[in-house]
């Protein structure tokens, strides 16, 4: 099996919840092989974890620095690093591989701020790197398709858009509980200086904007924002909502909440044009709901009738048998192995691909501080 | 019959779609009997539609003022009066009506500006009069029960609401084509002249408004707004969000738009406390979702186990005999005769009854200019 | 109001359930005025029900074979009866009033037994009636879409019919608890003496197969069934399982059931042909699903695109404002309605109206009786 | 990874569905290491799939008996085979396997007829082989739920079961039309010396009746089936409308159809009990739809509030990260890794386990023989 693409991992050790799903969503299509790891920032975790995983002896490290130091001078080196440890060690992982070359796999946010960001998107280009950021929502079949359709005119003009992304899980204080079960992801999630200034415009918020401009190839150009924190003593945002005005005349609101009771995980996009309207749940993600004006409402599923190339490439199995989030988050790792690969032929061109850039993870980046930004002063608009 | 409420009617004639709901709605409960009215402004058309409806040749008036004089001094005259003609006349039809002593039902919005509302409400109390405005979606039961579970604290205090009111029909300028179907409709519910300053927002817009209103019982002290004609020509709104600042620090958005395709009357409110979560929507209203937290979604049905009183006594038939827009608003009939057989026993007391009432209607027309204030000023926040 | 269709009523007295949906059904559009009846078997209830309903005194009869007599030498007589009872009660008053003359309206089932029905079918047509049964869900406008979809060839040849009717209301034994609500109902529908041979076969199972007649057009040439009684005690079936071979090669099954938790009211026909299927549920009876065999699944909904004149003509609100239960069986009462004044007209013509007649009641007493054959032949398959 | 399965697979090449399935399966919990097969009938394609599957040359099989002798005598054999080709071969391939000791994973139906499946019973028996058949939907993990909730009594004695397996993508003849996309699936799927005796009944409904029995634990002592070929030419089933008599008293009834435009892979079940209804649907598997007689229906959903342990143990993402078909499938997989690896530690327990076993394959097979027979004497009951 040489041909796989020889994956390591920062983060992801016991009990952590996004690792494990980058390892499932690595291993799907059987493109890649996790072969090292630091898997921990305490190091005796850490090399648990990695024995745990199956990870040989010497390629289990106990941090990421000797990590990086020490692929970077082995023949048979890993070809990228997935990072998927609390937010806050994004940057300084991701410069640390970067500088030796490694191309990355970034769990969202991309950094703290626009700052770190910056120095990303520099040092990506500068280092010319592969660097993919897991907005994985994007890798679902029917938002190939959505994008594709908005792509290619079935909707017209685009004047408004309807995005929102509500959880509940957060209803209650879990971060002071510290016996609760939810309580260490509740714990960083609700905590600056592990999370960033954004909590949840970045933990989910930046999901749905994401999600807004793969579709639709959109930007905004200003931004109002009212971010609340409505749980007593929780130090960031706990409901946000947004107003967009969009290039080309279009109007968008993204409502993100993790404290409105009966939402599991609804990430929802509604877009509407001068000719046809989309609509897609991420509960039910194999079905997109497409109504052309004056005709009735059609439900367009993956992989059945009106499915379109766009969505069958990234498709598995036959219509009726539900693929569901691992599966569009190996779509994301499969864009990325194609790169890699191309990357290796020399054939590498970054329209061929899906997966977010490092460039999309300062644009979210910018969401937050924007949307801060505004809510400081009243909701006012500001540029973008 | 000698019982039953001797309704009048002004508007409603041929071709009006709301006068013959509102004719509908009195009769589903036997309680009302249509015996006079002055159907159109245009007086022959007036006439055959009267006649057509078996108005008897002397109570099938030619015009609204003629009808309440004459109204005024018959021995057998009218109860009340139901005002179903384009909003412009809403105003001077109720005064005429009202000084002479007749009740009033009124459909929705009440007036074209607060001012003409301020003398409405004033002069309701001067005469003492009793005025339902028919902001119909509060009569469907289910809606009472998430009233009466708000109330009770099923939800604990309210934190975030999100209601919407979506439509496709003004997708296209149907009111510049002339020969179009939904002509009519659409040339006086987008002239200014005839619709007031709000489009889509005073349309539908305010009908979401008022049942946030109903249901949480939560009263908004700040407003922003963003209008937007997106139809080329339109003079009106047709595509509005709204975002509101609830008394007790709730946080609630309104979308109101008619250039939704996909959407035919998606009116939807989900209401979020520290407890529970409620959604409802109206094209299938005979369901009410409710999660309490840490609990599975129930789906309480209208007439089924966990529908309470405040539902049940509004429900006529079984559950799973789905009961629809008409019933929920002869439920505002119903209300209506209860109040004016209180009234003739004097036993009137407002707070028995659920009809909108003339202050609701003050209410919603403040909500469109504050809207429209709101939105010419660049969606700043602004005093209610 | 000269020309309102003058209704009398047998049944429906006070605590009655279905007689309260006939006059319902009956004013909805404006065409019936009820004049007269004899409510109750009580006469005492009788007449104190009539009084509630504004029944004038002279009117108000406390039997029904009274009824019949005063009425027929009235010169203002009544143009039709709705006969509202028991089941046991529907022949011997179906025979006192056409015989007089009197059109009726008669509730399902026609009668006891295959004799009676013969009776009644010789009669109305001797006696030159018009005999309506109300098979209520036939006046769905969706149902009425399905009917012409199928006729026109929409579907192709229909090769497998799949309809249901399932309730849980008598999951217990509701009828041996004297204290309990649901008990006047499930006393007499439990009771072969007032409801016949048939349980749940009779009260509900002879609706999926009016239905399922109705939209397609097919006959059955043989039936195979399996009736249950679960409960304990319980005299009639509450389970029933049907196949049925119908002309053209069609197979169909009806399942119908009164103790399946979780079901309200669920009828539910799926039709499915060479070409295409169609979907509709009673609970949600303003859609109706159609998929194309290699086409997208379309949801058709009433008053929206793609709802045909079949529908549209017996639709009253525009699309997304649910029409229900009742205003489906108001459809009834309006085609009972042209046929009586068509018949005045001397216009009368049979195939112009949609109501179930007194032959589609013996089909359905035949459907029971057939049904009861064949469960006690072990489920052998039967003529029918 | 010394401590992976190591994996062999018979059948599933280029261009073939189930095979691909069984190889995602098995790598999404990383357990098992494909490293050996014989994947194709024709040795050249055979050769052509292991290279592209990256299955070492030594071990990249050009026959299957050809790889059960040589695995056989390497120390590093596998510990267990896929079998994943067209019915017929099942048998043979597995007696191959098992005479050698190979553990074995078979895709369903086990065999052609009842006589090959009591030879693979008794060889599973005799030989001490872990023998499991993927009647994958028993792993998703709403259905553990379903099953456990049975067991613990929260129906009730079950009354009322009905199965629903319907599909369209047979509704034309694909197997005569030599260019159709469908083509291969559908020519030897139709056709009996490769797919046996049954079959739509033996396709997909062996699947739904798997799945009765799993929930349930109810046996049937008597079957009545109506076994129908629609579409011209066809050589099998492809509509099946069966009824079984079960243990205890249960009736429950099973529709399979493969012509049914509109359904693409509806697999449905639905369990009536006396306390409670429970409701399942393959196409949305995170959701168990839960009644409790006298109490709203409830939503439980995979991972969320209400979900217990039977499914939590099998549940690999947070609620509302829909987990799909793959998932369910891998689940199959988990449970035969455990059996494997406690065999090898002497602590195998076959209650430990969830995989459907060889018995329940001749099950599956006395199902479809048992249909057969009963629908060749006109639907007569016959015992099971």
């Amino acid at each position: 099996m040489s041909q796989k693409i020889k994956l390591g991992m920062v983060g992801g050790g016991q009990g952590a919840f996004i690792g494990a799903v980058h390892r499932i969503a690595s291993r799907i299509d059987d493109r890649f092989e996790l072969v090292a790891g630091a898997f921990s920032s305490n190091p005796e975790k850490s090399l648990a974890s990695g024995k745990e995983l199956g990870i040989s002896e010497d390629r289990n490290y106990s941090d990421y620095e000797e990590m990086a130091e020490k692929e970077f001078i082995r023949g048979d080196k890993i070809d990228a690093v997935a990072i998927v440890t609390p937010n806050h060690m994004h940057h300084p992982i991701s410069m640390s591989f970067m500088k030796k070359g490694f191309n990355v796999i970034c769990d969202k946010p991309l950094a703290m701020n626009i700052k770190e960001c910056e120095e990303l998107v520099r040092t990506q280009k500068e280092e010319d790197i592969i660097f993919a950021l897991t907005h994985n929502y994007t890798g679902y079949p029917m938002i190939r398709q959505a994008r594709a359709m908005c792509q290619q005119g079935d909707l017209g003009n685009i004047r408004v858009i309807q995005a929102e992304y509500a959880q509940d899980w957060l209803t209650l204080d879990l971060e002071n509980q510290p016996d609760s079960g939810g309580n260490k992801q509740a714990s960083w999630r609700t905590d600056p200086s592990q999370s960033g200034s954004g909590g949840c415009i970045g933990d989910i918020g930046t999901h749905a904007y994401n999600l807004l401009r793969y579709i639709t190839q959109l930007q905004p150009h200003q931004i109002s924002a009212e971010l609340t924190s409505f749980v007593p003593g929780r130090k960031l945002d706990d409901n946000a909502q947004i107003s967009l005005r969009l290039n080309g005349g279009a109007k968008a609101t993204i409502w993100s909440s993790q404290i409105a009771p009966g939402n599991e995980n609804h990430l929802q996009i509604r877009i509407y044009g001068e000719k046809a309207g989309l609509e897609w749940c991420q509960e039910d993600p194999n079905y997109l709901y497409f109504t052309k004006y004056g005709s009735p409402k059609q439900k367009i599923t993956r992989g059945g009738a009106g499915a379109i190339s766009a969505a069958n490439e990234v498709s598995r199995i036959p219509p009726g048998h539900p693929e569901g989030y691992l599966e569009g988050f190996a779509n994301i790792y499969s864009d990325v192995a194609n790169a890699l690969i191309d990357k290796k032929n020399n054939e590498f061109d970054i329209n061929k691909y899906h997966y977010p850039t490092v460039e999309d993870g300062l644009e979210g980046i910018r969401f937050i501080e924007r949307s801060i930004a505004s809510s400081n002063s009243d909701s006012s608009w500001i540029n973008f």
